[in-house]
């Protein structure tokens, strides 16, 4: 099966583009127009003759060239019959954006479908799917307008969803946070590619370094572990079930109309085939911005500094919850920073520099850890509501972090003067987070990824 | 003991304001003149003579006038001999923000404290502390420029806080995204006045309708626990605990010089008491800002409407884990919801609307769930992505919220069309979660603390 075609496409035919600008069909046309796609463009509905300048032609067949990609957007009765054409014209690559088969318990043309792709030996993403945007080859069958969702940078994570609105929305927030992304893929009814088979696609694709997944239920449990337990040694898949419940389970089943299974049988799965389990959307993207942006650590102990000493305090109880190792300074490191920082600061885990520290004492502790070969990991609080933490408090950090010696994450709360300096880090490398609670959790998955490897 | 002085003061002294200003008094003395306090303010500093147009006085005993309120900042060996002075004077509450007592271990001047406090009968918060913030009176002790933590508008919440630098981050933080504060206030040392005191005034504070609590340690249990049994049933209480494992409590220990104890102690007692535990900072201001907007439910059983089938798949996942009741919605609504809406809808719990949802099918259903007996509360995710969701789903969730029937939350996950929807539903008195599962926690809070009253 080969699936490059789906994001590599240099010659693609939209079926079923309106003139109504809130038809799907029109929407992804547009996407391509306006997102910069530089391969041939093809448009098909029998009922208009041009659109924006572009030849409308009533079927694939009435077309010479030859096509590598049909995205097909019309009414659910007529994809069978679309789909023979782009068989005949040999198309081979075909996602079906459109709905209303199996999810809605119409079984008779799901059937219909499927015989038609077993005919002609196509690949197929969807039914009931949003399709594919690449963020490197523009391709885009997202039928979301752009002001509503916006398209992501290009960036290492690819994200494959089983629920398009689910996908959608996070990447929207996603992007809308700084992340970039290299593919996202939303396959809906899964009638033949699947998420084991995107998943071991993602595993040989160089744009892709980390893999996010929402899955509901997968069609094939044996190929799915095969899949993970594969890819999971080559890049960190990170994956967030939904319907782990016997309420959420039945939910998901008039949903995309797969049985989802039971939860614990999943979690099995993934812990056995490497995958990261996340419990929330929220943890998903805090982990796969850690994996992202972090080295390999040496081992698992970590080190906090702050100038808050709550905040410390909340890290070290997160750490004891999730079974982080918190480090034990090496006696040359406490028998340095006691001589170069005041008497009354405690050198200690967490190091609490308090409200009057100084970009300098910073400078001077994490230097320390950085050579401190009892110290694994660096776990950064910087509350910059005090006026003494200046705005070169972001040079320290890039600096120590640029070494590439020990991850660096960085923790800090606030309103906008806060954002401009989180901003600046995560562009320079540096994972952020708002609470120590969430930046804890993934240093745990961070370290255990590397750990099971 | 009055404590009323603290946040009403009409006549307040600082003393110790430098001309430097990164100096913590002059810090104070700008918050006073740029924040708008309408009452009569005093400079104290021997070593100058004016500053800003204010005469300095050599001591508060040179100022004729009655003095309400004194703010001290001046290094900690000179705090006993200030505090004697503002004994003379009659000024009976004071706000130490100086450091370097007990917090360092130095506990001579602790005690020396101690007996000056005692000997005046001086009622005192601090030392070590960031001190008042009433967005009322603008009584502002916070020395955290303005630049830097954006001070909030006037609001019902109102948050004490042991740890400074947790309490201004988070403060500033909500500020940024909307939220409004009544009274902040940071005790550090709690040397006089504790958190129960502070509960207890603000559990008679008309402009305070939540009380959010960060502790560490509290000073006298039964006190505290007689104080938030009495204020938790005119008033939600939420509090975060800080070191609860043993490691966090090591650090406690180290941070405000306090024992910090079992946690489980803790938990029971909050239990017993009447108040809301929140596991995380973010949790807290979840189930804060529910608690502020929603009203009264009747009961706990809860409806989900979605046009994102996975969000409302995770949204009954999280429900079936914290034990939130699902509705069953009731025939009749059942039978006029397959009448108005497509056939291959399924009428159910979640309701999914799927990618095709319009405002006015979420107008039908609202209206239906609002009318059922069944429902108690309802949790609408709308996607808005999708182009046939128009901005007038704002007016739908709106005027539904202002029927003033049911609790009404909305979830929705996006980037900057989002952002724009969820100021303004929040503007009017909705509140809004980014993940369906925050938003069903804090549900189970909201459920749980108008049943237990």
């Amino acid at each position: 099966m080969t699936l490059d075609k789906f994001f590599n496409a240099n010659s693609i035919a939209i079926i079923g583009v309106s003139r109504d600008p809130n038809k799907v069909g029109h929407v992804i046309f547009r996407n391509f127009i306006d997102g910069g796609y530089s391969g041939r463009l093809f448009v098909i509905n029998p009922n208009i003759e041009s659109i924006l300048n572009y030849h409308s032609y009533p079927s694939v067949l009435d077309i010479e060239e030859s096509i590598e990609l049909a995205i097909v957007a019309v009414p659910a009765e007529l994809v069978p019959r679309v789909l023979e054409e782009c068989g005949r014209k040999k198309i081979h690559n075909i996602i079906i954006v459109s709905a209303g088969f199996k999810e809605v318990g119409n079984m008779r043309l799901q059937r219909k479908l499927e015989a038609v792709i077993k005919k002609h030996k196509l690949s197929v993403i969807g039914p009931n799917a949003l399709g594919v945007f690449d963020a490197y080859s523009k391709i885009d069958s997202l039928f979301l307008p752009r002001y509503r969702m916006t398209r992501p940078k290009e960036g290492v994570i690819s994200f494959v969803c089983q629920s398009g609105a689910v996908g959608s929305s996070i990447v929207d927030l996603a992007t809308s946070e700084g992340h970039g992304f290299a593919k996202f893929i939303s396959y809906g009814n899964d009638i033949d590619v699947d998420e084991s088979d995107l998943i071991e696609y993602l595993g040989n694709d160089e744009k892709t370094k980390i893999i996010c997944l929402y899955i509901e239920a997968v069609k094939n449990g044996r190929k799915f572990l095969e899949a993970c337990r594969k890819v999971s040694r080559k890049k960190p898949i990170i994956a967030i079930k939904g319907g782990v419940t016997e309420a959420g389970a039945k939910a998901a089943l008039s949903h995309t109309g797969s049985l989802a299974g039971s939860a614990d049988v999943y979690f099995g799965a993934f812990k056995q085939a490497g995958v990261i389990r996340a419990e929330t959307l929220e943890d998903m993207f805090d982990y796969a911005k850690m994996l992202e942006k972090c080295i390999k650590p040496k081992g698992g102990r970590l080190q906090v500094i702050t100038n808050g000493g709550g905040y410390g305090i909340l890290a070290v109880d997160e750490a004891a919850k999730d079974g982080v190792e918190m480090a034990q300074l090496g006696r040359e490191t406490v028998k340095g920073l006691r001589k170069q920082l005041s008497p009354i600061i405690n050198v200690g885990n967490p190091l609490d520099l308090a409200g009057d520290a100084t970009s300098g004492m910073y400078k001077t502790c994490i230097d320390a850890f950085m050579k401190d070969k009892n110290v694994d990991v660096l776990l950064v609080i910087v509350l910059v509501q005090t006026p003494l933490i200046a705005t070169d408090i972001i040079d320290v950090l890039v600096e120590a972090n640029d070494l590439k010696k020990k991850p660096l994450v960085v923790v800090s709360a606030g309103g906008e003067f806060t954002e401009v300096m989180r901003k600046n880090l995560e562009a320079n490398g540096i994972p952020t987070y708002t609470f120590p609670e969430d930046a804890v959790k993934a240093v745990k998955h961070l370290v255990e990824y590397y750990n099971t490897l």
